[in-house]
């Protein structure tokens, strides 16, 4: 994963990670894992291979074959498998190539599409990105992965294993494209949900002045966020509206999910824009907050200056050291000092209280 | 109703409640209800049914039937009730699921809309949504609710059952289909101008300075709202939209009224849009009221500062135990003392004044 | 006129009329005034009715009919003309509804227009708005008015009733129309200048520094009648840009002028739109000045406590009373601490000149 | 030019020329100006004219005529010329009328263009309107320009003038009417430059802090005029736009010149928004600084309140006058307390050293 | 290059070059360098040429010619080449206008294209631009560059060195033309990354509060900077939008490469646009924090104020001079006041405890 953007290093806050990201660490080569799925009706058969020896047999046969390949490193596995299944070889370069806007081409044998999916890495606290490229034709689909931890693809290939009454068994490789696509979508709802609710909590606690620091670092990382979900999300957007109004023979069996499926998307995005709108309200709420603060405290040292200034001058004046200060020798000089010291302190406090600082 | 924007639960502000909130609640499964009410200008029948076995006869005759489901969590009877009114089994599910976006989706029998009711619940002092699925077919008419309490719709159960020359009963399904929408956006406009009425209190607090506390919390709260009224209305409006420019034989009947419908949507969206803005500017305005009175506290703090700071200093002077000091023997050296202070306040007084801090 | 949104009663901004308007006022119900000009090239009748007896006649007859109605309370009135000239069921309800966005229907005999016309109210130092509905035909006119007082069309009533010769008299109801438009639009642009002036005026005042008092007040009340005239004469723009697009029979004749008209009406949104970008900024502006206003009085503050705080300090120290204090009694001891004292405020100065504070 | 848009008298600022607006200045009507320059490859002749009396002659001929009227004021002798070229009552009213937005109309026999010409006047260090309209037809061109002084024209005079050779001669009035419009964007980039060295200059300061007063205002000015200019060339873009796709047999043969004109005005428009943006950025990060600023000052008073309070708190101790004050006895009373003082002090200056406000 | 707009010489920032800049340098006119490599799969050849004598030769040979001009300053050679590439004279003259907007047009025989390079000047830490205007024919590319150090091509020239076997070899212009907007677009993408990573570290810096100085003026010098990105490479996906779907002769055989290329180019403006968004965020976040900052500053004096102001005026009192003050006689008279001043103490200690200032 490139650092292309500002934020995608939100992990580095964390000041211990960070110094440890000085250090070079050496990651050895994973190995690439090709599994193949291959279902029908009537027919399962789920194998892990180590090559492409045996893969042309699944793409004679009549079953539907889901190929995924994990670990998009060896540029020699997908060019015998572009060679197998005639990718173009600007596509082969494509599911090499990281960080690459989501897209989607659609050729005269299959439909290529390019997606980011995010996921919340609670590790390091912060979103991770996966490039995932699908090519789906009209008996196979292929999807290549980065090869990450955690797949967000495992349920459904727990369904697939299950009963083959069930609809995915029974239909054909675009309906399985809908419910890999459904998944990634799914996923993003997580997000949202996730960032969503921290958001929520902070909230309550400026709402209720028990941001133990300041909420401002806080806010913005939930922002920065929210802004890395858009960006990832909106390509996504245009790809399954593009998908949903296609007539290609490929996936009109599917358009109807399709159409369904851009518009959960559709609410994603909205919802990841108002919230965006909705933290730009809260932080400018603080703000607000914040001056209402600094108010109240120059009010409060004010307070105790205009009532305590003119005393101690009052305290200073007879402090003085004149022979002929005649005040001095009066025998209730001192009381008068006093009760007239009292006197102007009642009259600020009652001024303060009118100018309602009190 | 799923936790899903940071703006559901604004209820838990109320400190009360929230706390509330904490203790696991049990709430039964209240039961379906189902209502039919049968009509057309000469006939009217309204019954509360346990099942759905005699429905069949109303599809049957030749009146408009309202069928009203209250409660989406039986997924039996929806089911059954689908396969009655072939109802295809994507909008079964969607009937169910909860917190989606309006949506519209046009059948060769029926027409399909999903929408979001937002009311206003005076008990918690807060918005919320319910949501309302409808099937509108050429004779009949479906609503599926949550089954909040309080009815938007019974107002129109009144007239229904109410003289048989007016225009609701002699009109079929798709004039109810207008008036159910037409009393929902209704629904929006009151909520509207609830927000409105609680925002030109607090404009008018701000102004003549009486909030009692921090109005930025009150206004932040409001402006929340009303992104919440915004985010509910906007696909409404989209669907209204579709609705009045459709030209299926459903509805072609009530066009002329969906299209009055679309422009008093459009109003309310506007209108939403507007307090937005509006009260963007009044916390801006506040903000820069808040800057302005911080000012005049500083002067406040700087004219006691200027003037008291000197004098108390000269009385220190005079304080100051050396012993040769001519100044202290002189006979006149305290009045001296006295009436150059005097002279200095007078000149302090007079240079704050021009530089118009007084 | 409804409290619909929360900047239509500004007024109350001032106090006075806010206690006053907590009173219990009772409006005694106004008449309705019709009036029909009847005109020509060679004839014109002008007349007061005080029913719609006599209106078949010229609805018959050849000359250009313009029937003004003022009060839109009495139903009755409104349902015996819309049967007169054919004005559909649901048109006659728009003219008696208030505050309605501003919308067009085109019908085979005639175009129904509701627009919003605001006036400037000197007596309450407020925007009005009066809702307008006119109804063209090819041989006739009608405008429902709320009936406040001061009539923008009155110019146009002499006008009428002037030379024969003029393109008035000549031309048919769609030029009459036109001019109808023509001064309502006219009326937004006197209301935008006036108050733009107001603006300008306040603008040079806070540049000036000549602001009485808090001018942000002031600034926010002119941003939001900006807003209230924006948001009337947007959707006004709408329909003059869809009457100068139609190729409808009744107003081809006045399609030239019509496209004219929405120019300027164009120009009117942008000039509003620029404004209110304009007191944006000059909001921020203010904000700014303040800030730096701030700035200026905490430097005189801090000089003020930078230079007298350590001069105090060393008269406290010499006015203490320890028994052996040598200083004291050094023969130039108090002329030393008094050079010192001057020596020191001299470098404070000197220090705050080069910090540019001075 | 009348006072519609509060940016138009900026130049109120400067006060001097203020007080000396408010003096009533009776301007002598403007004798109007004809000119009339008649070309082509051969031929070239120019004329002052007093009357259109041989308009007619230039209007026969085979040459090209560009005719210059200056002075709007006079309705007989645009009337007579209106008559003369064919030009509908209407555009004889549009030429007359002041501060019209930018408009184009195509007509059969000519093209009728009002626009917005901008000029700096240096005496008054502010922008001007001036107006122009634009009849172009086959073999004439007429200007129709308000009179003010300076014309941007001169230098399109003398090279019609000059060599019978150049384009300007040998193409025809198209050509013509595209060189004028050159001129006039032209004349907008000026303008984007002058404001643009004053920003830039502006910048500098502010960054090297060397605003010698408040920048605020400065900057304020120059996005009111930047707003001004986008004001004035955006109706304009959509001009040359339209000019640049219409495929009118008058301009055909330009259309070349248009389109390239057209990407020229498209930068200025851009650039124009670039600069307020950033305009808008400069004032933020200047409102940064300031908050910056108001920091550093308050640590400053912080700072010594901090040393010197103490200090100054624990002399008045020892300046109490108690009897029974053991520590006024003590030999190294005096030398203790100052000890203690000079320690405090250097903690607390090792305090604030590590609070990094030193 | 003309100082067009501010933000061209955010080098003046840095002092020393300002003062240098103010420097008349004579820069001695750069001689045209011309440059052809022709070639085909089997064929290669590359010369520097003086004149433009022998290219008539290349230009009938059925190899692919890259013609390279440096520098746009000699009129005469761009003016023969014109003559024999069939230029239209405009399109000679904007080769050598400087600063213009990104363009493209379509000619029989070519195809034109003006667009603006970006370059990262290490040396004065700033941006650069270059125009850049290349024609493209079926058999011939001609690039003009305006001959900056550093040439973004020089990969390129490699490449074609290189083996024969290679794509760029065997395709024709319409390939090489891809593969230089490529070049072009990748610097950008370089930038981009240039500036993110500066922007990042910044990010960092404030979050981790070290920043050594302001760090508003650096924040807003990235900001510029990415500003300017987003001038110049919005036109720029225009241009390769348009390219990627016209459907010419001359790119025909590129389309599916270009295609490509505006999705990369769209990816840069998004990410652009995303930065400028996100260093607002970043400018906000930092404002909060000084606003928090001086707050906290503020409390810390407030609370030294309240703590040593009452002390030292109770320290005052008992220093005046009175000769009747009974305590002063006590015994405990001392011991009792210093209690009392060190419970008074304590309690406002406890006091801004509890206001959670401490």
């Amino acid at each position: 994963m490139k650092k292309l953007s500002f934020k995608k290093n939100k992990k580095q806050f964390k000041d211990t990670e960070y110094e440890a990201s000085n250090q070079t660490i050496i990651v050895p080569p994973k190995e690439v894992k090709i599994s193949v799925i291959d279902y029908d009706a009537d027919f399962f058969e789920e194998k892990m291979m180590d090559n492409l020896k045996n893969l042309y047999d699944y793409k004679e046969n009549d079953h539907t074959s889901w190929i995924n390949i994990e670990g998009t490193h060896d540029a020699q596995i997908i060019k015998r498998l572009g060679w197998l299944y005639h990718l173009h070889p600007v596509l082969q370069e494509a599911v090499c190539r990281e960080n690459q806007r989501a897209k989607i081409d659609f050729y005269e044998h299959n439909i290529f599409v390019v997606l980011q999916m995010l996921s919340y890495n609670d590790t390091i606290d912060d979103l991770e990105t996966e490039q995932i490229s699908i090519v789906l034709g009209e008996k196979y689909l292929i999807t290549f992965q980065e090869g990450k931890e955690g797949d967000v693809f495992d349920d459904i290939r727990v369904n697939l294993r299950g009963s083959s009454k069930q609809k995915l068994r029974n239909a054909g490789s675009s309906y399985l494209f809908y419910v890999l696509l459904d998944a990634i979508i799914d996923n993003y709802f997580l997000i949202l949900e996730k960032i969503t609710d921290k958001l929520e909590s902070l909230e309550i606690k400026i709402i209720r002045d028990q941001a133990s620091k300041d909420p401002t670092y806080e806010l913005y990382e939930y922002k920065q966020r929210l802004m890395t979900v858009r960006k990832a999300i909106r390509p996504l957007r245009d790809i399954v509206g593009q998908l949903s109004r296609e007539d290609n023979k490929i996936i009109r069996e599917s358009g109807f999910y399709l159409r369904g499926l851009y518009q959960r998307i559709t609410q994603v995005v909205e919802d990841t824009e108002n919230h965006i709108e909705m933290s730009s309200n809260l932080l400018n709420m603080y703000l607000s907050v914040i001056g209402q603060r600094t108010n109240q405290v120059m009010k409060t040292l004010t307070i105790f200056s205009a009532i305590f200034m003119p005393l101690t001058f009052i305290a200073g004046v007879y402090g003085m050291n004149f022979e002929n200060m005649p005040e001095l020798k009066w025998k209730y000089g001192y009381l008068i000092v006093m009760i007239l010291m009292g006197v102007f302190s009642g009259l600020a406090y009652w001024f303060f209280k009118r100018m309602k600082w009190l």
